[in-house]
């Protein structure tokens, strides 16, 4: 019988996979060599979970003591690097790995917080994290500012999904059931926010406010 | 009576909420969604924290164990994004809220690391550490170079609140006393910074360095 | 008798002296201020060891502990600032300085995973990571990408490094031999990497693929 240890542990190898393909598509794409890509990966598909091991005392982090993590972020990365142009014949293939890493994470993350003895709520939070930091860490390392600040239902698919996973602990249900309902809604909230352009509102600026000046004022908020 | 724990955490609670104030500030001036807005209110008001709990080993950091500090964070946020217009129309915003956070961390990083056993010099530190942290991670989320790094005083206005927090410490004075009077003269020191104009020297560059090139070397340091 | 923890302390004091060099240089050139520049010397020499005993489980890291690192760090911030003119003679002198930290900071890296208990592989890529730490986090603050992402062979200098030492404990070499094999290795292989320009391969792109579009669009792998 499949325990809940190797069941977070598949979950978080599936995320670790699909965000390292995402973080060496853009490695691939920024132009840097096999090692920028292989580390990349690595960053991109470890470092939501290597922060969600520190942050509740987990160290050293299951990537570093468990050897499965690198193997599966290499072998993401070297895909990657032969198979690009079938990789990038997929529609924003960065786009949707990223989709499907933010529900594996967010699941995943979700279930050891409650496992560390978290509270609901920053469980679903810690989950929420988990699926945020890898695509950030990335982002922050290709000197952009990080997707999931300015995307279409991002964090919020993170945290529904998060939160499925709490309620179905606190309620009692099989994790297998809540993990697959929490990523599978997760997923489908970024894939539909994606397709359709679904948007959170953005703060009313007043008439007289900055949204009237020059476009460039707005790379210097202070 | 008042704890000393107790102490520390409204010092904690003060500035998370000037952080988040800040980082949502910034966010609404780069037009990012209401879940950005929510995502970087609690980095800015929170990592200056849970940087300086990883880094002396109190795990899980207080902010993911004590519901308080993501309530004030997204009351910030979502104060920011209702009434954005009223925010606005103080003079430089982010610029105010950001000292008067600096000031809070300054002064609870220096307590806590003191209760958690570390030296003086690098309860100072600490504390100065606290205090950059938020802010640095706020900047580097938005791919600018943080603030700290190139502004008037700012550092240093930290460090010295921090100090006398220790110094006060190590004098036997009441807590309350020093932290009151460090908080006030880190404040004092960055407001007058910012509204005068001071600046810590740079360094000379000889004649025919590379002030004398075109100003887009600068951006290639290396 | 030299000790291996007076080893890899020696070892890491060297590593932190150097990046910190190439950390104030960097914040020279972008015209930070004095207290800019400490801070960047700080956080270029001490975030790869921070970011490695974080993760392994020493907290407080060594830096903050041990009143060395802040010492040598603040030293080589001073020496810079006021001696920009010399250091700057230099050719390169950034890219000297960084590949002689990377050399002291993968070996001891290395040397303190094995001492923690981490398995070989993982040592070797933790003495990477150490020696990458530092440099990438001052890259970050300073908005660039960071070196080591595009460069020749700088990753692969670290991880060759690290692995001599590893290589070395396996079979029961002394320390000190296996130590300066990496080192020197390292150093030497990322010094002729920048005279000769080697370069690892980058990704085959298809005919019709990215690199035929305009040179903006790599701006935007999304």
């Amino acid at each position: 019988m499949i325990t809940i240890e190797t069941f977070v542990h598949i979950l978080d190898l599936g995320g670790t996979f699909v965000f390292a393909i995402s973080g060496a598509v853009a490695a691939v794409n920024r132009r840097l060599d096999i090692f920028g890509i292989l580390v990349l990966s690595f960053v991109a598909g470890n470092f939501g979970g290597i922060g969600r091991d520190v942050l509740i005392g987990a160290v050293p982090p299951a990537a570093l003591t468990d050897g499965f993590y690198l193997l599966v972020s290499m072998l993401a990365g070297l895909i990657t690097f032969f198979l690009y142009a079938g990789v990038d014949r997929l529609r924003s293939p960065v786009l949707l790995f990223d989709a499907a890493g933010l529900a594996f994470f967010a699941v995943a993350g979700a279930q050891k917080a409650i496992a560390f003895g978290l509270s609901p709520v920053m469980s679903a939070l810690l989950g929420m994290l988990t699926g945020i930091g890898g695509g950030m860490t990335r982002d922050v390392l290709l000197a952009d500012i990080p997707q999931v600040l300015h995307s279409d239902l991002y964090a919020v698919a993170a945290l529904v999904g998060a939160s499925i996973v709490v309620i179905g602990d606190m309620l009692g249900l099989a994790y297998g059931i809540s993990a697959l309902t929490g990523g599978a809604l997760c997923f489908g909230l970024r894939f539909m926010a994606i397709r359709h352009g679904w948007r959170l509102p953005i703060a009313h600026l007043s008439a007289h406010g900055r949204a009237g000046s020059d476009p460039s004022s707005h790379d210097k908020p202070y």
